[in-house]
Protein backbone atom coordinates (compact mmCIF):
# COMPACT_ATOMS: atom_id res chain seq x y z
CA UNK A 1 0.00 0.00 0.00
CA UNK A 2 0.76 3.44 -0.81
CA UNK A 3 2.18 5.57 1.82
CA UNK A 4 -1.24 7.50 3.11
CA UNK A 5 -2.31 10.97 2.15
CA UNK A 6 -2.00 12.46 5.80
CA UNK A 7 1.79 11.47 6.19
CA UNK A 8 2.63 12.68 2.88
CA UNK A 9 0.69 15.89 2.93
CA UNK A 10 2.10 16.30 6.19
CA UNK A 11 5.96 15.95 4.99
CA UNK A 12 5.07 18.20 2.28
CA UNK A 13 3.74 21.04 3.95
CA UNK A 14 6.31 20.37 6.61
CA UNK A 15 8.84 21.39 3.59
CA UNK A 16 6.73 23.95 2.08
CA UNK A 17 4.05 25.31 4.15
CA UNK A 18 0.40 25.60 4.24
CA UNK A 19 -0.49 27.41 0.98
CA UNK A 20 -2.86 24.89 -1.24
CA UNK A 21 -2.83 27.30 -4.95
CA UNK A 22 -6.20 26.65 -6.62
CA UNK A 23 -6.15 26.24 -10.15
CA UNK A 24 -9.59 27.25 -11.39
CA UNK A 25 -9.42 27.97 -15.02
CA UNK A 26 -12.98 29.28 -15.17
CA UNK A 27 -14.55 31.65 -17.84
CA UNK A 28 -12.92 34.83 -16.21
CA UNK A 29 -9.46 33.83 -15.95
CA UNK A 30 -9.43 32.35 -19.27
CA UNK A 31 -10.88 35.74 -20.60
CA UNK A 32 -7.82 37.78 -18.13
CA UNK A 33 -5.41 35.78 -19.80
CA UNK A 34 -6.14 36.46 -23.12
CA UNK A 35 -6.99 33.16 -23.68
CA UNK A 36 -9.83 31.55 -25.83
CA UNK A 37 -13.11 30.19 -23.94
CA UNK A 38 -12.40 26.88 -25.45
CA UNK A 39 -10.73 23.16 -24.30
CA UNK A 40 -7.04 24.68 -25.87
CA UNK A 41 -7.63 27.88 -23.53
CA UNK A 42 -7.68 25.74 -20.42
CA UNK A 43 -5.20 23.75 -20.87
CA UNK A 44 -2.94 26.63 -21.19
CA UNK A 45 -3.76 28.58 -18.54
CA UNK A 46 -4.08 24.76 -15.95
CA UNK A 47 -0.96 23.64 -17.42
CA UNK A 48 0.80 26.91 -16.90
CA UNK A 49 -0.63 27.23 -13.41
CA UNK A 50 0.62 24.04 -12.31
CA UNK A 51 4.01 24.56 -14.11
CA UNK A 52 5.12 27.66 -12.16
CA UNK A 53 3.35 26.59 -8.80
CA UNK A 54 4.06 23.17 -8.74
CA UNK A 55 7.49 23.00 -7.16
CA UNK A 56 6.88 26.09 -4.72
CA UNK A 57 3.87 24.67 -2.66
CA UNK A 58 2.74 21.42 -1.20
CA UNK A 59 -0.67 20.96 -2.90
CA UNK A 60 -2.82 22.57 -5.43
CA UNK A 61 -6.52 21.80 -5.51
CA UNK A 62 -8.09 21.66 -9.17
CA UNK A 63 -11.50 22.61 -9.86
CA UNK A 64 -13.44 20.27 -11.63
CA UNK A 65 -16.11 22.34 -12.90
CA UNK A 66 -13.84 24.58 -15.13
CA UNK A 67 -13.02 21.42 -16.76
CA UNK A 68 -16.17 19.40 -16.95
CA UNK A 69 -17.37 22.88 -18.59
CA UNK A 70 -15.77 21.51 -21.89
CA UNK A 71 -17.12 17.45 -21.25
CA UNK A 72 -14.86 14.72 -22.13
CA UNK A 73 -12.24 16.68 -23.87
CA UNK A 74 -12.25 19.12 -20.98
CA UNK A 75 -11.78 16.18 -18.46
CA UNK A 76 -8.89 14.81 -20.72
CA UNK A 77 -7.25 18.05 -20.03
CA UNK A 78 -7.71 17.73 -16.21
CA UNK A 79 -5.99 14.04 -16.86
CA UNK A 80 -3.00 15.75 -18.71
CA UNK A 81 -2.47 17.98 -15.17
CA UNK A 82 -2.38 15.63 -12.47
CA UNK A 83 0.08 13.41 -15.12
CA UNK A 84 2.02 16.55 -14.64
CA UNK A 85 1.64 17.16 -10.98
CA UNK A 86 2.25 13.44 -9.97
CA UNK A 87 5.55 14.57 -12.88
CA UNK A 88 6.38 17.53 -10.51
CA UNK A 89 5.88 15.57 -7.08
CA UNK A 90 2.88 18.09 -5.99
CA UNK A 91 0.21 16.70 -4.05
CA UNK A 92 -3.24 17.19 -5.88
CA UNK A 93 -6.94 17.66 -4.57
CA UNK A 94 -9.59 17.43 -6.94
CA UNK A 95 -12.37 19.75 -5.78
CA UNK A 96 -15.30 17.68 -7.35
CA UNK A 97 -17.69 17.68 -4.21
CA UNK A 98 -18.88 14.49 -5.18
CA UNK A 99 -21.32 12.68 -2.92
CA UNK A 100 -23.91 10.00 -3.74
CA UNK A 101 -24.88 6.72 -1.59
CA UNK A 102 -23.52 2.89 -1.97
CA UNK A 103 -22.61 1.41 -5.11
CA UNK A 104 -22.32 5.16 -6.83
CA UNK A 105 -20.06 6.79 -4.38
CA UNK A 106 -17.65 3.38 -5.47
CA UNK A 107 -17.97 5.01 -8.83
CA UNK A 108 -16.94 8.52 -7.87
CA UNK A 109 -14.25 6.92 -5.60
CA UNK A 110 -12.76 4.51 -8.07
CA UNK A 111 -12.84 7.69 -10.63
CA UNK A 112 -10.83 10.46 -8.70
CA UNK A 113 -8.83 7.52 -5.70
CA UNK A 114 -8.51 4.39 -7.65
CA UNK A 115 -4.64 3.17 -8.14
CA UNK A 116 -4.99 3.34 -11.81
CA UNK A 117 -7.86 5.60 -12.84
CA UNK A 118 -6.75 8.55 -15.27
CA UNK A 119 -8.26 10.98 -12.80
CA UNK A 120 -6.93 9.84 -9.72
CA UNK A 121 -6.03 12.23 -7.48
CA UNK A 122 -3.96 12.34 -4.07
CA UNK A 123 -7.58 13.84 -2.44
CA UNK A 124 -10.64 14.27 -3.24
CA UNK A 125 -13.41 16.82 -1.64
CA UNK A 126 -16.64 15.09 -0.91
CA UNK A 127 -20.46 16.67 -0.30
CA UNK A 128 -22.17 15.16 2.40
CA UNK A 129 -25.99 15.96 2.05
CA UNK A 130 -26.89 12.48 1.07
CA UNK A 131 -25.69 11.55 4.73
CA UNK A 132 -21.26 11.53 6.10
CA UNK A 133 -21.56 7.78 6.35
CA UNK A 134 -22.88 7.62 3.01
CA UNK A 135 -19.68 8.95 1.61
CA UNK A 136 -17.81 5.23 3.05
CA UNK A 137 -16.81 4.19 -0.20
CA UNK A 138 -14.83 7.01 -0.27
CA UNK A 139 -12.89 6.73 2.88
CA UNK A 140 -12.39 3.25 2.32
CA UNK A 141 -10.98 3.55 -1.45
CA UNK A 142 -9.07 6.50 0.16
CA UNK A 143 -7.75 4.06 2.71
CA UNK A 144 -6.37 1.51 0.21
CA UNK A 145 -4.94 3.29 -2.15
CA UNK A 146 -3.41 5.89 0.28
CA UNK A 147 -5.53 8.93 -0.76
CA UNK A 148 -7.77 11.76 1.17
CA UNK A 149 -10.76 12.72 1.33
CA UNK A 150 -12.11 16.41 2.33
CA UNK A 151 -15.59 16.27 2.92
CA UNK A 152 -17.73 19.35 3.35
CA UNK A 153 -18.26 20.76 7.03
CA UNK A 154 -18.81 24.60 6.74
CA UNK A 155 -18.39 26.86 3.65
CA UNK A 156 -17.58 30.15 3.33
CA UNK A 157 -20.72 31.51 1.64
CA UNK A 158 -23.59 32.90 3.05
CA UNK A 159 -26.22 30.71 1.21
CA UNK A 160 -24.32 27.61 2.96
CA UNK A 161 -25.72 28.58 6.30
CA UNK A 162 -29.62 27.22 5.99
CA UNK A 163 -28.09 23.33 5.56
CA UNK A 164 -24.93 23.77 7.39
CA UNK A 165 -26.18 25.20 10.48
CA UNK A 166 -29.40 23.59 10.92
CA UNK A 167 -29.45 21.30 14.20
CA UNK A 168 -30.42 17.76 14.37
CA UNK A 169 -33.04 16.71 17.30
CA UNK A 170 -30.36 16.56 19.71
CA UNK A 171 -29.72 20.53 19.05
CA UNK A 172 -26.07 19.66 17.20
CA UNK A 173 -25.18 21.58 13.97
CA UNK A 174 -24.90 19.62 10.59
CA UNK A 175 -21.35 21.33 9.84
CA UNK A 176 -19.79 19.91 13.69
CA UNK A 177 -22.11 16.49 13.02
CA UNK A 178 -19.64 16.31 9.51
CA UNK A 179 -16.51 17.34 11.75
CA UNK A 180 -17.46 14.65 14.83
CA UNK A 181 -17.82 12.02 11.97
CA UNK A 182 -14.54 12.78 10.61
CA UNK A 183 -12.81 12.93 13.72
CA UNK A 184 -14.66 9.43 14.63
CA UNK A 185 -13.50 7.62 10.96
CA UNK A 186 -9.53 9.19 11.13
CA UNK A 187 -6.66 6.48 11.52
CA UNK A 188 -3.92 8.47 13.39
CA UNK A 189 -1.09 7.90 11.38
CA UNK A 190 2.33 9.87 11.34
CA UNK A 191 -0.18 12.03 13.50
CA UNK A 192 -2.22 13.17 10.81
CA UNK A 193 -5.14 10.81 8.95
CA UNK A 194 -6.22 11.06 5.62
CA UNK A 195 -9.92 12.53 5.88
CA UNK A 196 -10.05 15.78 6.05
CA UNK A 197 -12.66 18.83 5.95
CA UNK A 198 -13.18 22.22 4.17
CA UNK A 199 -14.37 24.35 6.58
CA UNK A 200 -14.27 28.26 5.35
CA UNK A 201 -12.86 31.06 7.67
CA UNK A 202 -15.11 33.29 7.43
CA UNK A 203 -17.61 31.36 10.06
CA UNK A 204 -17.93 31.57 13.15
CA UNK A 205 -15.97 28.32 14.88
CA UNK A 206 -17.28 25.02 15.37
CA UNK A 207 -18.98 23.74 18.80
CA UNK A 208 -16.40 20.67 17.74
CA UNK A 209 -13.11 20.74 19.37
CA UNK A 210 -11.09 21.04 16.24
CA UNK A 211 -8.00 19.97 17.83
CA UNK A 212 -9.06 16.14 17.85
CA UNK A 213 -9.77 16.20 14.07
CA UNK A 214 -7.43 13.46 13.37
CA UNK A 215 -6.85 15.13 9.69
CA UNK A 216 -5.96 17.85 7.59
CA UNK A 217 -8.33 21.18 7.53
CA UNK A 218 -8.82 23.08 4.00
CA UNK A 219 -9.76 26.71 4.28
CA UNK A 220 -11.01 28.00 1.23
CA UNK A 221 -12.35 31.80 0.97
CA UNK A 222 -8.98 33.69 1.17
CA UNK A 223 -8.45 36.60 -0.74
CA UNK A 224 -11.49 37.10 -3.37
CA UNK A 225 -13.92 35.31 -1.46
CA UNK A 226 -13.83 37.87 1.54
CA UNK A 227 -11.82 35.43 4.23
CA UNK A 228 -8.81 37.57 5.99
CA UNK A 229 -5.34 36.22 7.39
CA UNK A 230 -6.71 36.77 10.72
CA UNK A 231 -9.85 34.85 10.59
CA UNK A 232 -7.36 31.96 9.37
CA UNK A 233 -4.86 32.49 11.91
CA UNK A 234 -7.89 31.91 14.76
CA UNK A 235 -9.16 29.49 12.84
CA UNK A 236 -5.23 27.89 13.14
CA UNK A 237 -5.40 28.32 16.12
CA UNK A 238 -8.09 26.56 17.13
CA UNK A 239 -6.98 23.26 15.36
CA UNK A 240 -4.10 20.55 15.83
CA UNK A 241 -0.41 22.47 15.00
CA UNK A 242 0.38 21.94 11.64
CA UNK A 243 -2.82 21.08 9.82
CA UNK A 244 -4.45 23.84 8.16
CA UNK A 245 -4.03 23.91 4.47
CA UNK A 246 -5.08 27.39 3.27
CA UNK A 247 -6.60 27.93 -0.07
CA UNK A 248 -6.06 30.30 -2.79
CA UNK A 249 -6.98 30.92 -6.43
CA UNK A 250 -8.38 33.86 -7.65
CA UNK A 251 -5.89 36.01 -6.34
CA UNK A 252 -2.84 34.26 -7.29
CA UNK A 253 -4.33 33.37 -10.52
CA UNK A 254 -5.33 37.33 -11.07
CA UNK A 255 -1.37 38.13 -11.49
CA UNK A 256 -0.95 35.68 -14.31
CA UNK A 257 -0.67 35.43 -17.08
CA UNK A 258 3.40 36.96 -16.36
CA UNK A 259 5.39 34.18 -14.75
CA UNK A 260 7.09 36.28 -12.82
CA UNK A 261 4.33 37.54 -11.48
CA UNK A 262 2.57 34.68 -11.00
CA UNK A 263 5.41 33.44 -8.85
CA UNK A 264 5.84 36.22 -6.80
CA UNK A 265 2.12 36.16 -5.80
CA UNK A 266 2.60 32.21 -4.72
CA UNK A 267 5.68 33.37 -2.60
CA UNK A 268 4.02 36.25 -1.08
CA UNK A 269 0.83 34.05 -0.34
CA UNK A 270 3.30 31.49 1.14
CA UNK A 271 4.99 33.88 3.55
CA UNK A 272 1.64 35.24 4.26
CA UNK A 273 0.52 31.79 6.01
CA UNK A 274 3.95 30.48 6.69
CA UNK A 275 3.19 31.02 10.60
CA UNK A 276 -0.30 28.82 10.85
CA UNK B 1 -35.51 30.09 -27.05
CA UNK B 2 -36.37 26.09 -26.44
CA UNK B 3 -39.26 25.01 -24.87
CA UNK B 4 -39.06 24.77 -21.34
CA UNK B 5 -38.16 21.77 -19.58
CA UNK B 6 -41.41 21.29 -17.99
CA UNK B 7 -43.70 21.94 -20.60
CA UNK B 8 -41.62 18.76 -22.56
CA UNK B 9 -41.49 16.59 -19.51
CA UNK B 10 -45.46 16.96 -19.14
CA UNK B 11 -45.77 16.20 -22.90
CA UNK B 12 -43.96 13.19 -22.85
CA UNK B 13 -45.06 12.21 -19.56
CA UNK B 14 -49.06 12.33 -20.70
CA UNK B 15 -47.92 10.35 -23.62
CA UNK B 16 -45.71 7.49 -21.83
CA UNK B 17 -46.57 7.50 -18.29
CA UNK B 18 -44.35 8.64 -15.40
CA UNK B 19 -41.75 5.73 -15.01
CA UNK B 20 -38.04 6.91 -15.64
CA UNK B 21 -35.74 4.12 -16.52
CA UNK B 22 -32.43 4.53 -15.03
CA UNK B 23 -29.36 3.81 -16.82
CA UNK B 24 -26.51 2.66 -14.36
CA UNK B 25 -23.78 0.45 -15.74
CA UNK B 26 -22.38 -0.04 -12.18
CA UNK B 27 -19.55 -2.81 -11.95
CA UNK B 28 -22.33 -5.46 -10.75
CA UNK B 29 -24.31 -4.65 -13.67
CA UNK B 30 -21.55 -5.30 -15.99
CA UNK B 31 -20.60 -8.10 -14.41
CA UNK B 32 -24.12 -9.58 -14.20
CA UNK B 33 -24.80 -8.98 -18.54
CA UNK B 34 -21.31 -10.73 -19.11
CA UNK B 35 -19.29 -7.73 -20.19
CA UNK B 36 -15.56 -6.53 -18.92
CA UNK B 37 -14.71 -3.73 -16.58
CA UNK B 38 -13.88 -1.42 -19.15
CA UNK B 39 -15.38 1.59 -21.36
CA UNK B 40 -16.09 -1.08 -24.07
CA UNK B 41 -18.27 -2.82 -21.29
CA UNK B 42 -19.54 0.33 -20.24
CA UNK B 43 -20.73 1.37 -23.42
CA UNK B 44 -22.65 -1.67 -24.69
CA UNK B 45 -24.37 -1.43 -21.71
CA UNK B 46 -25.64 2.07 -21.55
CA UNK B 47 -26.29 2.38 -25.39
CA UNK B 48 -28.32 -0.96 -24.89
CA UNK B 49 -30.74 -0.30 -22.16
CA UNK B 50 -30.67 3.05 -23.90
CA UNK B 51 -32.03 1.58 -27.38
CA UNK B 52 -34.49 -1.01 -25.83
CA UNK B 53 -36.03 1.60 -23.57
CA UNK B 54 -35.87 4.83 -24.98
CA UNK B 55 -38.95 4.29 -27.01
CA UNK B 56 -40.96 3.00 -24.48
CA UNK B 57 -40.62 6.00 -21.91
CA UNK B 58 -40.65 9.37 -21.34
CA UNK B 59 -37.46 9.93 -19.73
CA UNK B 60 -34.27 8.15 -18.42
CA UNK B 61 -31.93 8.55 -15.91
CA UNK B 62 -28.13 8.02 -16.51
CA UNK B 63 -25.60 7.98 -13.51
CA UNK B 64 -22.77 9.77 -14.07
CA UNK B 65 -20.94 8.11 -11.65
CA UNK B 66 -20.33 5.20 -13.33
CA UNK B 67 -18.99 6.77 -16.84
CA UNK B 68 -16.60 8.86 -14.64
CA UNK B 69 -15.22 5.94 -13.01
CA UNK B 70 -13.60 5.26 -16.36
CA UNK B 71 -12.12 9.55 -16.44
CA UNK B 72 -12.66 11.28 -19.79
CA UNK B 73 -13.12 7.84 -21.63
CA UNK B 74 -16.01 7.15 -19.98
CA UNK B 75 -17.83 10.53 -19.90
CA UNK B 76 -17.21 10.67 -23.75
CA UNK B 77 -19.22 7.05 -23.58
CA UNK B 78 -21.99 9.34 -21.94
CA UNK B 79 -21.87 11.95 -24.16
CA UNK B 80 -22.40 9.33 -27.51
CA UNK B 81 -25.36 7.78 -24.55
CA UNK B 82 -26.83 11.55 -24.89
CA UNK B 83 -26.77 11.98 -28.60
CA UNK B 84 -28.33 9.01 -28.87
CA UNK B 85 -31.19 9.48 -26.56
CA UNK B 86 -31.69 13.29 -28.15
CA UNK B 87 -31.59 11.04 -32.04
CA UNK B 88 -34.50 8.43 -29.76
CA UNK B 89 -36.25 11.46 -28.30
CA UNK B 90 -36.57 10.46 -24.87
CA UNK B 91 -35.75 12.95 -22.30
CA UNK B 92 -32.53 12.93 -20.30
CA UNK B 93 -31.64 13.62 -16.52
CA UNK B 94 -27.79 13.77 -15.41
CA UNK B 95 -27.97 11.69 -12.26
CA UNK B 96 -24.39 14.22 -11.43
CA UNK B 97 -25.66 15.64 -7.94
CA UNK B 98 -23.69 18.40 -8.94
CA UNK B 99 -23.34 21.56 -6.76
CA UNK B 100 -20.89 24.07 -5.16
CA UNK B 101 -21.14 28.10 -5.49
CA UNK B 102 -20.56 31.19 -7.62
CA UNK B 103 -19.16 30.84 -10.68
CA UNK B 104 -18.17 27.11 -10.25
CA UNK B 105 -21.90 26.36 -10.61
CA UNK B 106 -21.87 28.41 -14.11
CA UNK B 107 -18.69 25.68 -15.03
CA UNK B 108 -21.08 23.07 -14.19
CA UNK B 109 -24.40 24.86 -15.38
CA UNK B 110 -22.60 24.87 -18.76
CA UNK B 111 -21.61 21.27 -18.40
CA UNK B 112 -24.64 19.75 -18.26
CA UNK B 113 -27.24 22.48 -19.53
CA UNK B 114 -25.04 24.43 -22.32
CA UNK B 115 -27.05 24.81 -25.39
CA UNK B 116 -23.64 23.44 -27.07
CA UNK B 117 -22.31 21.16 -24.71
CA UNK B 118 -21.20 17.82 -25.44
CA UNK B 119 -22.56 16.78 -21.73
CA UNK B 120 -26.18 18.84 -22.62
CA UNK B 121 -28.81 16.76 -20.78
CA UNK B 122 -32.20 18.37 -20.70
CA UNK B 123 -32.19 17.94 -16.94
CA UNK B 124 -29.24 17.94 -14.38
CA UNK B 125 -29.62 16.88 -10.27
CA UNK B 126 -27.83 19.26 -8.06
CA UNK B 127 -27.11 19.00 -4.38
CA UNK B 128 -27.69 21.65 -2.20
CA UNK B 129 -25.48 21.55 0.58
CA UNK B 130 -23.60 24.97 -0.26
CA UNK B 131 -27.10 25.99 -0.13
CA UNK B 132 -30.32 26.01 -1.96
CA UNK B 133 -29.88 29.20 -2.93
CA UNK B 134 -26.03 29.03 -4.19
CA UNK B 135 -27.38 27.15 -7.43
CA UNK B 136 -29.12 30.19 -8.92
CA UNK B 137 -26.32 29.47 -11.68
CA UNK B 138 -27.76 26.50 -12.60
CA UNK B 139 -31.48 27.73 -12.43
CA UNK B 140 -30.39 30.65 -14.59
CA UNK B 141 -28.51 28.68 -17.35
CA UNK B 142 -31.91 25.56 -17.02
CA UNK B 143 -34.10 28.95 -17.84
CA UNK B 144 -32.16 30.09 -20.86
CA UNK B 145 -31.48 26.67 -22.32
CA UNK B 146 -35.23 25.38 -22.12
CA UNK B 147 -33.74 22.67 -19.28
CA UNK B 148 -33.98 21.65 -15.69
CA UNK B 149 -32.66 21.15 -12.56
CA UNK B 150 -33.40 18.41 -9.59
CA UNK B 151 -32.53 19.41 -6.21
CA UNK B 152 -31.74 16.48 -3.87
CA UNK B 153 -34.53 17.34 -0.94
CA UNK B 154 -34.55 13.86 0.93
CA UNK B 155 -33.39 10.76 -0.26
CA UNK B 156 -34.65 7.11 0.06
CA UNK B 157 -30.93 6.39 2.70
CA UNK B 158 -30.76 6.21 5.97
CA UNK B 159 -27.54 8.08 6.67
CA UNK B 160 -29.50 10.97 4.84
CA UNK B 161 -31.52 12.07 7.65
CA UNK B 162 -29.07 13.50 9.83
CA UNK B 163 -28.71 16.41 7.56
CA UNK B 164 -31.67 16.41 5.34
CA UNK B 165 -33.95 16.02 8.67
CA UNK B 166 -32.16 18.64 10.59
CA UNK B 167 -34.03 22.52 11.48
CA UNK B 168 -33.24 25.68 11.14
CA UNK B 169 -33.48 28.20 13.99
CA UNK B 170 -37.22 28.39 12.78
CA UNK B 171 -37.66 24.75 13.34
CA UNK B 172 -38.20 24.38 9.74
CA UNK B 173 -36.41 21.22 8.52
CA UNK B 174 -33.76 21.51 5.82
CA UNK B 175 -35.76 19.55 3.19
CA UNK B 176 -38.75 21.53 3.77
CA UNK B 177 -36.32 24.44 3.08
CA UNK B 178 -35.22 23.13 -0.34
CA UNK B 179 -38.90 22.18 -1.66
CA UNK B 180 -39.70 26.22 -0.32
CA UNK B 181 -37.19 27.40 -2.55
CA UNK B 182 -37.57 25.90 -5.32
CA UNK B 183 -41.39 26.19 -5.03
CA UNK B 184 -40.63 29.55 -5.02
CA UNK B 185 -38.26 30.05 -7.97
CA UNK B 186 -40.35 27.71 -10.52
CA UNK B 187 -41.90 29.59 -12.99
CA UNK B 188 -45.42 27.89 -13.91
CA UNK B 189 -45.41 27.97 -17.35
CA UNK B 190 -47.87 25.14 -18.97
CA UNK B 191 -48.46 24.08 -15.78
CA UNK B 192 -45.50 22.31 -14.81
CA UNK B 193 -42.18 24.27 -13.94
CA UNK B 194 -38.44 23.11 -15.36
CA UNK B 195 -37.28 23.37 -11.11
CA UNK B 196 -38.14 19.86 -10.03
CA UNK B 197 -37.01 18.03 -6.77
CA UNK B 198 -35.69 14.67 -5.90
CA UNK B 199 -37.33 12.92 -2.77
CA UNK B 200 -37.14 9.79 -1.74
CA UNK B 201 -39.74 7.46 -1.19
CA UNK B 202 -39.19 5.85 1.85
CA UNK B 203 -39.65 9.00 3.73
CA UNK B 204 -42.12 10.51 5.35
CA UNK B 205 -44.09 13.14 4.01
CA UNK B 206 -42.62 16.74 4.79
CA UNK B 207 -44.57 19.56 6.24
CA UNK B 208 -44.19 21.37 3.12
CA UNK B 209 -47.29 21.56 0.73
CA UNK B 210 -46.01 19.67 -2.14
CA UNK B 211 -49.40 20.28 -4.29
CA UNK B 212 -47.45 23.79 -4.75
CA UNK B 213 -44.42 22.76 -5.72
CA UNK B 214 -44.55 23.48 -9.07
CA UNK B 215 -42.51 21.69 -10.70
CA UNK B 216 -41.43 17.75 -11.00
CA UNK B 217 -40.97 15.37 -8.11
CA UNK B 218 -38.00 12.57 -8.73
CA UNK B 219 -38.80 9.63 -6.85
CA UNK B 220 -35.32 7.20 -6.67
CA UNK B 221 -35.50 4.18 -4.04
CA UNK B 222 -38.02 2.14 -6.36
CA UNK B 223 -37.57 -1.75 -6.54
CA UNK B 224 -34.03 -2.68 -5.19
CA UNK B 225 -33.75 0.13 -2.93
CA UNK B 226 -36.73 -0.37 -0.86
CA UNK B 227 -39.42 1.62 -1.52
CA UNK B 228 -42.72 0.26 -2.80
CA UNK B 229 -45.31 1.14 -4.67
CA UNK B 230 -47.28 1.66 -2.41
CA UNK B 231 -45.28 4.45 -0.89
CA UNK B 232 -44.80 5.99 -3.90
CA UNK B 233 -49.15 6.24 -4.79
CA UNK B 234 -49.15 8.18 -1.09
CA UNK B 235 -46.38 10.41 -2.25
CA UNK B 236 -47.75 10.97 -5.88
CA UNK B 237 -51.32 11.84 -3.81
CA UNK B 238 -49.94 14.66 -2.05
CA UNK B 239 -48.41 16.46 -5.07
CA UNK B 240 -49.97 18.17 -7.97
CA UNK B 241 -51.45 15.92 -10.52
CA UNK B 242 -48.83 14.37 -13.37
CA UNK B 243 -46.21 15.74 -11.40
CA UNK B 244 -44.49 12.68 -10.24
CA UNK B 245 -41.78 11.25 -11.77
CA UNK B 246 -40.70 7.29 -10.45
CA UNK B 247 -37.56 5.94 -11.37
CA UNK B 248 -36.27 2.34 -11.65
CA UNK B 249 -33.09 1.29 -12.47
CA UNK B 250 -31.62 -2.17 -11.19
CA UNK B 251 -34.92 -3.79 -10.81
CA UNK B 252 -34.69 -3.23 -14.98
CA UNK B 253 -31.58 -3.49 -15.53
CA UNK B 254 -31.42 -6.85 -13.77
CA UNK B 255 -33.77 -8.27 -16.11
CA UNK B 256 -31.14 -7.66 -19.26
CA UNK B 257 -28.90 -8.35 -21.07
CA UNK B 258 -32.12 -10.09 -23.20
CA UNK B 259 -33.41 -7.62 -25.02
CA UNK B 260 -37.24 -9.19 -24.91
CA UNK B 261 -36.63 -9.61 -21.25
CA UNK B 262 -35.71 -6.08 -20.91
CA UNK B 263 -38.62 -4.54 -22.89
CA UNK B 264 -40.82 -6.53 -20.46
CA UNK B 265 -39.46 -5.53 -17.47
CA UNK B 266 -39.75 -2.06 -18.48
CA UNK B 267 -43.60 -2.40 -19.74
CA UNK B 268 -44.21 -4.08 -16.51
CA UNK B 269 -42.63 -1.28 -14.55
CA UNK B 270 -44.25 0.99 -16.71
CA UNK B 271 -48.01 -0.26 -16.11
CA UNK B 272 -47.46 -0.51 -12.58
CA UNK B 273 -47.10 3.27 -12.32
CA UNK B 274 -49.56 3.65 -14.77
CA UNK B 275 -51.95 5.09 -12.38
CA UNK B 276 -50.21 7.69 -10.48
Amino acid sequence: MAEPFGARLRERRRELGALCVGIDPSASVLEAWGRPPSSEGLEYVAREILEVVGELVAVVKVQVAFFERFGSVGLRVLERVLDDARDVGVLTIADAKRGDIASTNEGYAEAWLGATSPLRSDAVTASPYLGVGALAPLYRVAGESGRGVFVLAATSNEEGRDVQEARDAQGRRVRDLVLDEVAARNERRDGLGSLGVVLGATRDSPQFDLSRLGGPVLVPGVGAQGGSLEQVARLSAACAPDTVIVNVSRAIAAAGPDRGALRDATRRWRDDVATL
